[in-house]
C-alpha cells in the first residue's frame, strides 16, 4: 500500500522536544538507471539490503537484514552515493508525528521532513506549523536516492 | 589474479568417472546493461550472493553468504534471468581438472567444461581430450550469464 506522505524542507532544526534519535546512513550500489535499485542502510545497530524495481502497480521491493561484517564489506560498493543522517520524531497537532531527518557529511546543512497521514483528505488539509519551510513532496531532488548521487539541490 | 581457464562445448557427458557432483543454479537480480552485476547462487546448501562492476583493472568484486530464508525470498527478483546445472569434475592428464556443467531446466541439453590452467603456456599447448568439443573460451553467449537472459546460442 502506497504511503500517503507530504516532504518539507526546514531551515533548522526545531526549537522542540525530540524523540527516538537514529543514526541512518544509506548508500546505493546501482546507480541511477540501473533496473533495480539496491540500498543498503544502516539504522541504529540493524543493517539492512533493499531491492526495488519497477514503479507503480509492477513496482517489487525486497529487504533482507544483513549482519554487520557483510554490512561493512559491501559500503565501499556505495561510494559516491551515500546519505546520512539522524532521524528524530516530533510530535504534531492531531496525532500526526513530524520525522525529521539532519543530514550530515556531504549533505551537512540540509533538513528534511516527513509526515505520513492517514489519508488523501488529512494529507491536503494538513496546515504546517510555521517551523516548516518549503513543500517538497513532488520534487525529486529530494529524494534520498537523488541526495546520495547529487547532493543538496 | 585473473584465472586462466579455456571453455569447451561437450555434445554429452562423458563416460568417465565423475567427481564430487554438486547442484548449483544461479539467477541474476541485475540486467545486461546495469552498472553493477548482482548474482545469487545456491551451490549445493550453500546460499551466496555476489557483486560485480566493471571491468579490467578497476573491476570489483565482492560476495557474501547469505541464509536459506533470505535466499529463497530475493530468488524470484532473477525471474528470466536463471541458470540451473550440475558441477562435476573429471580429471585429466598432469594433473588437470575438467569441471564439467551439465545445465538443466531451460538448457537442457548443454553441456560445457572448463579447464584451469596454472599459466598461459599451459593454456595453449592443452591438447583436449576426444569428447572434449568446440572451443568457446572467446564466445560471449557461453558465459553464465548470457546463458540465463538469452538461452542456449
Amino acid at each position: 500500500m502506497k504511503e500517503i506522505e507530504r516532504k518539507f524542507l526546514l531551515t533548522k532544526m526545531p526549537e522542540i522536544a525530540l524523540q527516538s534519535t537514529t543514526s541512518i546512513r544509506q548508500g546505493y550500489i546501482s546507480k541511477s538507471l540501473d533496473s533495480v535499485e539496491i540500498r543498503l542502510r544502516q539504522k541504529g545497530d540493524a543493517f539492512f539490503m533493499t531491492f526495488k524495481r519497477g514503479q507503480g502497480l509492477v513496482r517489487n521491493e525486497a529487504e533482507i537484514r544483513i549482519d554487520e561484517t557483510n554490512f561493512h564489506y559491501l559500503w565501499p560498493l556505495t561510494q559516491g552515493r551515500q546519505v546520512e543522517k539522524q532521524r528524530s520524531q516530533a510530535p504534531l497537532e492531531n496525532g500526526l508525528v513530524a520525522e525529521i531527518d539532519e543530514f550530515s557529511g556531504g549533505l551537512a546543512g540540509l533538513f528534511l521532513c516527513e509526515v505520513e497521514f492517514g489519508d488523501q483528505a488529512q494529507a491536503e488539509t494538513f496546515v504546517p506549523p510555521p517551523w516548516f519551510g518549503l513543500d517538497v513532496t513532488e520534487d525529486g531532488r529530494y529524494k534520498n536516492k537523488s541526495l546520495a548521487e547529487n547532493g543538496i539541490p
